[in-house]
């Protein structure tokens, strides 16, 4: 799709400087623009940083420049933005928009009988639909994809290819899941026994909230009895794990490999990064964040906004008080041992 | 299905206190049952615990309750058992028997004509079951699994749809394999040269005990040369990574995340919980518990029974002792520049 | 297939003692040896390893042994060679070739008209190639794969049933991706806004090089905008992740469950251990290894060579003697209480 600078400003909601019949055919990076692509630039985390990037975009063979106000640049068709990044990010579903991943219902994709299409519903090759399964109007279903029986899904969802959605699991609106991801498996729960383990049968569900994104390999279990949730707008990234009876509030975003053990409450735009764990029976209350590979031991509750970082996790500021006096422990213990010679000395 | 309460009482081996002709159509959580449905309450950690389980119970519309010795609830049918939680997964597996994954051999499934099948077995739509691959009694098989050339299943397995087991695989009976778990890929064995890496072909195989469960997208990569062995009744749950010629005990649990390189030895009814990892070469004798995001480094061994925590892992009093002082390390530091203090004073 | 030991000493380059018309018909372990295979020993961490090693093979029923110069051995047909796990490699790889992942176009393939199949493709059951991929000479493409849309592969790939190539990846020569791997998702971009995130469009690409192995449910995202580029010979375990824009170099190992945050630059040779994470825009130059559970923080830089440990990661010999005090933190703790004690009881 093309547009003409003008154009793209005015969908986008920029001001525009320069010449607005320019052509635009496409968003890029700097590095990689041809001359008719638009590229963007916000401001750095400092001076600086700010100047390096704005002399990329100058140097960059595009002759359009989304970026902030006050941010010169010279010889280029400016759009103004506030959020250039949010501007950029409307560009580029606008002049990119997503391909479709299944255009009408595929020769070979097995629709049960009982299984209820809306219009415009995609579905690929050799996916498998189950009975009483029903799909929302204009989403598409990959090949390969597996919906169970009884699953729901909501209006214009992305389901790619060799996704796994388990039996009964409900799905809202305009959810993308990635491929290789499954929702519904059963939660793990067993009984043990001088036996060993017996089963702990999971015939729960797992409700998903619009505006969900589920990432490559990712697994959320069904809830044991009741339901697993993940809120509306809630970004989950690739091999992420929520365990059985998790429930994840609006908004918030799970990075990559993150685990949730089972029966977790995860409030609303709580961050948790990568490789982050929380054990069973946690709750993190709204706008928490997990720094990277930290880990919340089992039953503990953090309050609304604390930053956490280590496993266990403490508060930020405590635990980097704690971490300067960590990366310097043999110099206390020269200092310890010269305090006890000056002792002994002195007692001698 | 359903059933009366004294039916289920004898099914799950309880006494039963109160309206024996009680109708039950299925189990529940209190917040969630309805009148027909059984719901069970077990001891909390603490008396205040257990008070408040049984008023949840108490509060519930379910008329029936599966509840130890000792526990008071009035206006309920009871169920006394003496672990209410075993006698509710029975109920669970009796009244909610799990749904079939695969009725008859679907007419796509593509089953080599030296495969064999034995009577009863379930293949989904799109399953593909490779030359000699041998299948036992009653096993299902999900839509798009794959079972490769001349691998091994017992009876009553449920491989659920898209799941992979490479060529070669033993799996034994009533064992679960969830959704996209991958067992028998290659071990990862290279051998360094000044020009990269060349791959140390892996032509083991994987045997798999009775009454395992494999959570989604897990991985058990087949043995280098021998075999990658996981002993009977081993709970593995979602994106577990078992590496090449590891050796799993009986009725060992593995929770989500958790990664067991090669070589390892893990003894029986060991608890691996999420995010533990144990580096190449390992030994974990019986029962060891490793607590959550603990590691253990290349060929350690650690003795029977232990319970381990952190990265590297230490028992877990020695490690809550130093943790203790971890916390307050500012404040020591504060302590010894005092002592510091007073010393230079005195010196001067 | 099968040799003379003489035959199998020149493919493997060692030198031959004892009887060369020897039969030998496969590889196999010491311990599971038959008389007709080969078996290999090294040399061990000492010289007590090395003769444990040296007995195990000769009490094995092998006849033929591949060893280290140095090493003596009564009663086998010896093939010496100065890295006997290389020369093992190469008897594993002419003796048990891999065997075909899929021969021939099956009938149930999907192959759209306008996909390139150069000669001697193999296509398994229900595998789906879209419109314009392009596949090289002899590349075998499992059961139930798929490749997107002007996907390209070069030749002799060995992608595993259910592996998924994103529309548009590129892949170099003899790549091997296992069974649930998934290459070319959408990286994990949002842009925050009070209403929630706004998914910033993926629109990059994925370019891996020749000779890169991509194990059973590992994740690589395509980059944003350009690409997410893995250099040849790169070895990648089960269940990895690799972000938006990472770059990693030639001949660098990731082992299993390790992460990689976006725009991270990974050098060449680095070695990433089991669950290692970076964060992102982290740079790793050449060589450096990671110790197992590491983790970098964002945006750090580490020298070339330097071997890493920790969360926050340190280098090696620094954390080492920072953990020898953690872990006698209780003792440290005494100690300061009797200096404190002493210094009490003086100014009293």
């Amino acid at each position: 799709m093309e547009c003409t600078a003008k154009e793209l400003a005015e969908y986008i909601g920029a001001k525009i400087e320069g010449d607005g019949s320019l052509k635009i055919s496409g968003c890029a990076s700097p590095a990689s623009a041809k001359a008719g692509e638009v590229v963007f630039i916000e401001a750095g985390r400092n001076a600086e940083a700010t100047a390096k990037l704005a002399e990329a975009a100058a140097k960059s063979a595009a002759r359009c420049v989304i970026l902030p106000p006050g941010t010169e640049l010279a010889g280029k068709t400016l759009l103004r933005a506030a959020n250039p990044r949010l501007a950029f990010a409307k560009a580029l579903a606008w002049l990119h928009p997503a391909s479709r991943i299944a255009q009408g219902v595929h020769a070979t994709a097995i629709v049960a009988r009982s299984a209820r299409l809306a219009e415009g519903v995609g579905v690929g090759p050799y996916a498998v639909i189950e009975e009483e399964a029903e799909i929302g109007e204009g989403s598409q279903i990959g090949a390969h994809a597996f919906v169970g029986r009884g699953a729901r899904l909501g209006a214009d969802c992305r389901i790619y290819p060799r996704a796994t959605l388990y039996a009964g699991v409900r799905i809202g609106a305009r959810v993308v899941v990635h491929s290789g991801a499954v929702v519904g498996a059963d939660g793990f729960g067993f009984v043990p026994t001088d036996d060993g383990y017996v089963k702990f049968p999971q015939i729960g569900f797992v409700e998903i909230g619009d505006d969900v994104e589920i990432g490559a390999n990712t697994t959320i279990d069904r809830g044991a009895l009741d339901a697993t949730r993940i809120a509306r707008g809630v970004k989950i990234d690739n091999l992420v794990q929520i365990g059985h009876n998790v429930e994840v509030g609006e908004h918030t975003v799970v990075a990559a490999q993150a685990g949730i053990a089972g029966s977790c409450t995860v409030g609303r735009k709580v961050i948790l990064t990568g490789q982050t764990g929380l054990s069973g029976h946690c709750t993190l209350e709204d706008g928490v964040i997990l720094a990277p590979q930290s880990g919340v031991p089992e039953g503990k509750t953090w309050h609304a906004g604390v930053v956490l970082f280590g496993s266990p996790a403490r508060p930020l500021d405590k635990a980097k008080r704690i971490l300067a006096v960590y990366g310097h422990l043999p110099e206390l213990v020269d200092r310890v041992r010269k305090l006890e010679q000056a002792a002994a000395e002195k007692a001698s």
